[in-house]
């Protein structure tokens, strides 16, 4: 082996780091990012960073597992790329959680976490791996997880809260404070900052430097949208809405974000931004009102309707995209995971319910 | 295309995702790093986030338009440089924000963003770009930017302080207390461990282990000075003197990170680190009576005063220094700083006062 | 030179880079990992936070002068080998001071820096070295530092704590409260995601991939096994079982995180995970109650044992392993950290007693 082939070998294993540099940012966004977001409600925080905690260490070694068997199309040869795979699965699990969250018993989160991934690697396979043979590859559109994993984990939570939801839940107020709204602002920036690594995760070395761009200008739209859109439904700024919408431009740019120029980018972060601010300040109450389900976090609005947004914003923005794969992708995406959340949720409901809601003390030791 | 040449170039990808990372690195100062130092004050930490939010989303978009424009010099080709180049500057715009944190409403900040930028980038451009022929390109040695960030960013704060600071404001106390004090030293401590990566932002692969160590190493001797001297000058610790003036040396040593010994670089540290200790316990409180303008953070002591000395080291430390170019360069940034500050200052005040200071009550929902 | 001679050389620039990058890693669990670890006291979060500032600004010089000196070996030619092996050191300090934690004065901490620093590089010297010829270069399988770094401070903590725990102090009672919980969750989960990081500093490009994927399933192995032990053992969730011992999978891969399978590392990660909670819910009393001697944040149960474990388990899952010299090297650090721990002890209570423990109050300004 000459001292050139030798460069070649190690350039190759380089690449391979800086994927593994990569899958820690994702990983400081599913922890603490997800996680201290979830922290707002007052007095559930503890429960929240630990039912964080669960869901990652129960789905990254399933997904490992169920990808090393083959189930849903062949394994992943590169164990840095399949750490990854199992990682967006994990941020899906977690946007999920958030429909949820102070409804369910801890083991509960962990047996919802057993039956999502199954659920989400069958959408995976479909929508990415020609599963069923219903979409070519590469018809999907979504490097950054637009679709199926925000849309995807953000529907599956709902469909759970079909079921997860009691009377009393709905009537009972989530509140937060000064302390907690400062904890879950921590999450939100942690997931903001890291953003540019979930998209570019799989991204070619050389296609690197004009996602992450596209993904930091798309936020920064939606920051600022958020600022605006709170102000003007509102009266006063909501920090909820500052902590979630600001978000929603990562959210959008997913499906478009290694295609998109940087107007562009812009333009869908400010759409997402004022799209998501609507949800929280407008369509959040009058849904709970008409449902009596909760969605605890308000995924529908920041990881649900702003997903969708950006995957069909991909048909505007991405050249010879293959529209009706592209399409049938999201489509496939919204019954499967739907469905799939419903049933896992009356399954859920079969382990029976807490006391009460929102609080650490029916679980934790004070 | 041989294999040779593939290996060339994505191994010239390779560096530029290095930078990328290193700007994900710096991304983190700005949001959490600056935006939690800020949380310090008790009732201000949902404006304080918010407005680090909305300072760096409304910078980076506008720095990037204003260069491609080629307003200031030639646009960068490289849109990582540009990104780094844009987070550099909204650096100093939070810490611009430091000096009148908690009196300017939530859209004076933003607007103070879009005016300081092209104020910043006409220094920028003078100092290290030639601009209007002043001073030759690479007379000024500020690598990582102990000139043209910080003392550029507090001089152009305490400018905007001159007119942003009434009476009854200079007479409100700031209050902490032992959450927002330890919010704030968790800001602290994210600039304190990403600071290596601000400096190596964009060094050459081959010099940045020499230049990580010395700002580590300048950060360590600052730490250990502010505990010697907050309890000398104040007979017990001060934790506002721990979470900023332990920083003093990561400040400092921007003028010389790339050039200085590891024992330079632990002298300026530990010099950085009682300069800005002494103006946190001694210079602020006398300053304030005798210009009744408050500087909230003290931007003055963390990088005022140690971005001055690390800049005038640079003469004792950088061999072959053009001495009176970089002399120029600190001069012409005093004068820019300070008079577009207090320009900026003015037309602020334009737009209105908030009835009370340092509380999040007046523009957030409670 | 041609360009494929600069490639190559660029490309060991590129290695040194990516080292450097899990350097700021390191530090990042250092400084917020760590130093909110130990936040969980409720009335002590300032001190805590300010003595990990100090530990880690005392060591790494240190570490690096004693270094450059050859007192133990040969001096490390790399800067970035050099700091990753400080940071490592500065680790050990930080499990330590974990042990006494609350009962010592600030300076205090800062003399057992100094005196920690030389007695660690003995042991590094010994164990890793050849030292005294005792144990053949290479004999000590411990890759992440399970033994030479959180066994050896652990117990050089509980040797410091025979002499550094009054009567009175073993009667206080140290609370924790929502607040310093949620913090103290913060700093766990900060080491729990940086954690492939350090076990990977060193370790070739090659190898990096699988030695990540093993320390992640083994946190994973763990953070499970901790939720099932603390609910078993305690009736209720103990936070503070959640916030360690779900990270003893990461301090018990150590050894064989280079070596393991990931069913290795994930049974690893459950025996820690059982082990470490089963010390905090049951050891850390009786031991109290028999020693009179208090080891504050348990970091027998998270580093001492589980770090004992795990280099045990070396010798089942490390292929070829040189047995006796692997055992021996547990056996040198076990002694070493004990005695020398032990006389820094009582060093250190010549320098006084606080007059109560466990309060920020003494010696911080309100």
């Amino acid at each position: 082996m000459t001292s050139a082939d030798q460069a070649v070998d190690t350039l190759s294993s380089v690449v391979d780091v800086q994927k593994y540099n990569r899958s820690i940012h994702i990983m400081a966004m599913l922890i603490v990012g997800f996680g201290f977001l979830m922290v707002f409600v007052k007095k559930y925080g503890l429960s929240a960073v630990t039912a964080t905690y669960l869901l990652v260490s129960v789905s990254i070694p399933l997904y490992f597992v169920i990808n090393s068997k083959g189930i849903f199309g062949h394994p992943q040869e590169s164990v840095i790329d399949k750490l990854i795979l199992a990682e967006f699965a994990a941020a899906s699990l977690l946007i999920c959680a958030g429909a949820v969250l102070g409804r369910l018993k801890m083991y509960q989160y962990m047996i919802m976490g057993v039956l999502f991934i199954p659920c989400y690697m069958l959408n995976e396979w479909i929508v990415l791996d020609n599963g069923f043979g219903l979409i070519p590859r590469g018809g999907c559109s979504d490097t950054g997880g637009s679709i199926i994993i925000h849309t995807f984990g953000a529907l599956f939570g709902l469909g759970v809260a079909m079921t997860m939801t009691t009377k009393k839940e709905c009537e009972t107020e989530i509140e937060s404070d000064a302390t907690s709204d400062r904890f879950s602002m921590l999450g939100s920036m942690v997931l903001w900052l890291f953003w540019p690594s979930f998209c570019a995760a799989l991204v070619a070395p050389a296609d690197i430097p004009a996602t992450v761009s596209n993904v930091v200008i798309a936020l920064c739209g939606s920051t600022i949208a958020t600022y605006f859109a709170s102000v003007a439904l509102r009266k006063k700024i909501c920090i909820a809405d500052i902590a979630n919408a600001a978000l929603a431009g990562g959210v959008a740019i997913g499906s478009t974000c290694d295609h998109a120029s940087l107007t562009a980018a812009f333009t869908i972060g400010i759409l997402a931004g004022v799209l998501s601010t609507f949800g929280f300040a407008v369509i959040q109450g009058k849904l709970q009102d008409l449902t009596k389900k909760v969605d605890t976090c308000g995924v529908l609005n920041l990881h649900g309707l702003p997903g969708l947004m950006g995957g069909i914003a991909a048909i505007f923005v991405v050249k010879d995209i293959n529209t009706s794969a592209h399409l049938k992708s999201i489509l496939v995406t919204i019954v499967v995971s739907l469905v799939t959340g419903y049933i896992v949720g009356i399954v859920l409901s079969l382990f029976g319910r807490r006391t009460e809601a929102y609080v650490d003390s029916e679980e934790f030791i004070e």
